[in-house]
């Protein structure tokens, strides 16, 4: 059985676009409906229930317009909201969370897993928890890096300013048997070259956005969710708030089209 | 006549605090009510109609719980809001730009004027065109530093990475005649003493909360609506969303007292 209806994706800004070009690459057929929340952006630093309730206005909004699978293309709303989404949708959820922790348990051989993000991400202690879920004897070193947002959406890619901010960060790592880095935050895939620069050749990097995106592909295959073969694919881009400078920025750098996108309401719940 | 109800403060979020301690050193007497909107931070980056509908509610709530004047302690939400709070409100409404710009054409002797703040700030146009309306030959060279907020919320008031980052943002400024820097950004004083070192002693530097404690303060004589010489004064904080570590750095720099808060709802306008 083929299916026509969009995969709806939701971010907190325009960092989630990194888990749409991924899927783009991934599943060139499927329709793809993106909403970032700029209005209210960012997630990472908010409470649980703020996030929880921010992600059930997006997501039931998005399933009563046909989407057939929300993707949670945000880590702290994958981190606190993501729960209440499996209780409370009607059509699967994936974040970009245990995807990225399957990868990366897959690639440790010394068994010791470091994980950045947002401080929400990394205060809610998801990645640890999935992480031990799988495999309880893996060792984690957790770090919230929250400059890296601002130096991403500034632009500064590859910068000095960048790497100090990233040595910094990460020079501590360099006295552990850490071998596997996990991109705890959608935006840090752009960042992807100057963190491994700073991190040297002796740690692997897993991006959670392309493994998040392998996780729908399964998905929609599991459950017959499919696009044709023959379908186009579409991406539809909608923001709560019109967004800045870093919308032209991440879909340069991540070869989207982000010529035409659309500034939408997202209604409280309950209306 | 005097007047015991309070002076109600409110920001995006927990920089509007140097706005509250400028107040609390210039009004002693006065009970101050603090709000801060931390579950929608940041509202530099978020367009006019959201950042006026955000101000309107919160100021609608803090006037119906009996508020003498309002004080917009954030400069996005004092360039794009403050004028339809200023229709529709009953009570005075002060600002952080128009004593922020008497200020600085007071200090400016060569009258070239700098301001930098948020890009919504900036991208406003709201200190040059307030600037100009008071000395329409005034020349002015405006410059947002995003990064700026983020690395002081990080704690970052005195390392080098964060004067390595002003020095990217000010340096062109020595190749100017600029002689005054507005801190466009209730945050930024607490970055004053790097800032001054970054530019140097040839210019002075405009602090905005000062300015605007100032002026509330000249608000409440010429409307006869100061708290009595006798009255303790207090003061009280509230967020929409609990806050970070931030609130400690902040507290601590500022000499305030951060140990209670509450975390209160911001009801839709009309409800």
């Amino acid at each position: 059985m083929l299916e026509m209806k969009p995969i709806a994706v939701f971010d907190s800004g325009v960092g989630g676009l990194t888990v749409v070009s991924a899927l783009r690459r991934v599943l060139p057929h499927e329709s793809i409906v993106y909403l970032g929340d700029t209005a209210r952006v960012p997630y990472g630093g908010k409470s649980r229930e703020t996030i929880e309730r921010y992600s059930e206005e997006i997501a039931s909004m998005l399933v009563g317009e046909g989407a057939k699978v929300v993707v949670v293309a945000c880590n702290s709303a994958s981190a606190l909201g993501l729960p209440r989404l499996r209780e409370t949708l009607t059509v699967p959820v994936e974040g970009v969370i245990e995807p990225g922790v399957a990868a990366a348990l897959t690639a440790t051989t010394s068994g010791h897993v470091a994980v950045i993000g947002t401080k929400a991400t990394i205060g809610s202690g998801a990645y640890e928890r999935s992480l031990r879920a799988v495999r309880p004897d893996v060792r984690v070193t957790s770090m919230a890096c929250p400059l890296l947002v601002p130096l991403i959406e500034e632009g500064l890619l590859d910068d000095p300013v960048t790497d100090a901010v990233l040595e910094r960060y990460l020079a501590p790592l360099g006295q552990t048997d850490v071998d596997t880095l996990v991109l705890g935050c959608t935006h840090y895939p752009l960042l992807a070259p100057a963190i491994a620069r700073a991190v040297g050749p002796s740690i692997r990097l897993v991006d959670s956005a392309a493994n998040c995106a392998e996780a729908v592909g399964r998905l929609l295959s599991e459950r017959g969710l499919e696009a044709p073969a023959t379908a186009a694919g579409s991406l539809s881009l909608g923001f709560t708030d019109p967004p800045d400078r870093f919308l032209e920025v991440a879909g340069q750098a991540l070869g989207l089209d982000t010529a035409a996108v659309s500034v939408r309401a997202v209604p409280p719940l309950g209306q």
